[in-house]
């Protein structure tokens, strides 16, 4: 099996789902078993999965699941178990936007089919969920083939958080590019974050390029600065939690403390976002909810206290880039440029 | 007795030397017996005495140990032992300029008194370690007292690792000025960077700005972007490692990062740098030796693998922040301003 069926984050084998508890890696490859609703809601809360086309797969499977646990009494108590199942899962977490998109997918196909009988609609909504797994996986493969054009033989590239195939599907979307290249016989080195608080870069990023024989170097966050400076650094790419009409995007923490950087030194600055996680409602990125999170993460990480019990902290788990700030934002349609609110227009065609 | 008093980081009583084991913070307060060479050497190599001024000082009282322990059989052996124990202390970490400061003060001393009994010369020794860290903590309030033209009531200040009491004498450098303001009625509040790897501002800063009653926030390191754009910080002041003769300062890893987003948030970036920390043989920044670590302080840091163990690790201690990024020097003979060179050249007198 290949290196990224192997970890997929989130399995549905003999109709059973499995999330791959991400909270556990590098040290531990254990798959959870998801057989209730409270299962994925916590699963998708605590993060052990995560990244936003991830997040909106995982999602997709607990309504699925949701469907085959809803009361069967009367087609009410069922559609009523699925709306309120729906409604809890949207309040796991509240910045990526493909935990709606995904909820609302599953919505539209149980609405169109509500009239069938209970077996037709979980055969249904269970093949909308293996679609949205697999399109999630043509649109990285796209996002991927798209990037190399910002890619070159031995360039390095600069990441932050993990937006690899253990946040999507298969590929990834800032990752993309890179493992694409990889096929393609390119040679290209990547610099991770370390990501704080949660360190899903040299967790998670570290982890899965070292698996797909990439040459990785962990840094702490602070220092990109030094590694740019240093010229080190031939392009930045980051993933993307939600993105505005104009091009705003929120991703991880600290990808705005990139952008600038990438700003000062003069190095091109792109997003990986499918679609999916554009949200077309917002007109900008400053309408983007930020979940904060709890002082814990920061105090009390790895087992071991840190910081004073009784402190104040900020933990705000993303941040918003404004677009003037992005080169270009890499979607399974092809790269966008300035002006941004024209060119997500365009491939939305609205 | 005062807080600063009881958390000094070296501690000379009744003819012996403790140093607060830093790495302990915030759990443990915990005074070392400094009681041979190697104990005052893996003091400072491992940190658990840190901050530049505060190296300088162990380091004297290091040397002041060296001279009651070497041998007395004839003033040679004695000044072959003591020159020894010097160079492996100036071994111990290759930044801090002040280490080999203090190194070279009390080998002047020595020099100057090495016909004397022993007795004498180590009564001369430890009169001028005394010295030196008295002296240090006049330095650190006149920094203190200087700062305070940068600070209004409710001001909110940002730093990075610690210069506080703990990395000096007593008020710190980049923290006296608040502390100075705090005895002055000023309302203050700190929003501190946790500081990966070693977390000294999370340990460290937090613990004693709390301490002394001062409101601090934590944050990731990652995350001073974001506060400085929601405007919440109104100057940034950070510490000193080594500074050269044109202004260019070496500080903990993170300190370019902040300047660079301090100049595009247009946000005040001041250092503060007692004259012992600036090195006049170097005419720039790029001259100073930065100390690279081991990479388990970012793979395994709280006692939990967070890394797979074997990826690559960059991990520089310090970075250098160039002159042009900075608003202004605080020494004790007053705030330095561009250019630089000049101003720094005035308070030598060269």
């Amino acid at each position: 099996m290949d290196i990224m069926d192997q970890f997929k984050p989130i399995i549905y084998r003999d109709k059973k789902i499995y999330f791959l508890d991400q909270t556990l890696l590098p040290e531990e490859v254990v798959f959870l078993e998801i057989d209730s609703i409270k299962t994925c809601f916590d699963a998708i809360k605590e993060l052990k999965v995560r990244g936003a086309p991830a997040i909106g797969i995982a999602a997709a499977y607990g309504y699925l699941l949701s469907s085959k646990l809803a009361r069967k009494s009367s087609k009410e108590a069922f559609l009523e178990d699925i709306i309120k199942d729906k409604e809890y899962l949207a309040s796991s977490r509240p910045t990526a936007v493909n935990l709606f998109w995904a909820l609302d997918r599953m919505d539209k196909v149980l609405n169109k089919n509500k009239h069938k009988d209970f077996k037709d609609i979980i055969n249904i909504l269970e093949n909308e969920a293996i679609l949205i797994q697999k399109e999630e996986e043509d649109v990285c493969r796209k996002i991927g083939n798209h990037g190399l054009e910002i890619l070159k033989d031995n360039y390095t590239v600069l990441t932050h958080c993990n937006a690899g195939f253990l946040a999507t599907s298969k590929y990834g979307t800032a990752l993309a590019p890179i493992y694409r290249a990889k096929e393609e016989g390119l040679n290209i080195k990547v610099f991770a974050d370390e990501t704080r608080p949660l360190l899903q870069g040299s967790r998670l990023t570290a982890f899965e390029l070292d698996k797909m024989g990439i040459d990785v170097t962990v840094i702490t966050d602070s220092m990109a600065a030094v590694v740019m400076k240093e010229g080190l650094i031939d392009v930045i790419i980051v993933g993307c939690d939600r993105a505005a009409i104009n091009g705003d995007i929120a991703n991880k923490i600290g990808t705005y403390n990139l952008a600038v950087l990438a700003d000062f030194h003069k190095i091109p600055f792109y997003v990986a976002v499918p679609k999916s996680t554009f949200d077309l409602s917002l007109e900008s990125g400053d309408m983007i909810p930020i979940e904060e999170r709890g002082k814990e993460e920061i105090c009390f990480g790895f087992g071991k206290r840190t910081c004073p019990s009784n402190i104040e902290v900020y933990n705000p788990a993303f941040d918003v880039t404004p677009n003037k700030l992005i080169t270009g934002i890499i979607t399974e349609d092809g790269i966008l440029r300035a002006p941004f609110e024209k060119s997500i227009k365009e491939i939305f065609k609205v």
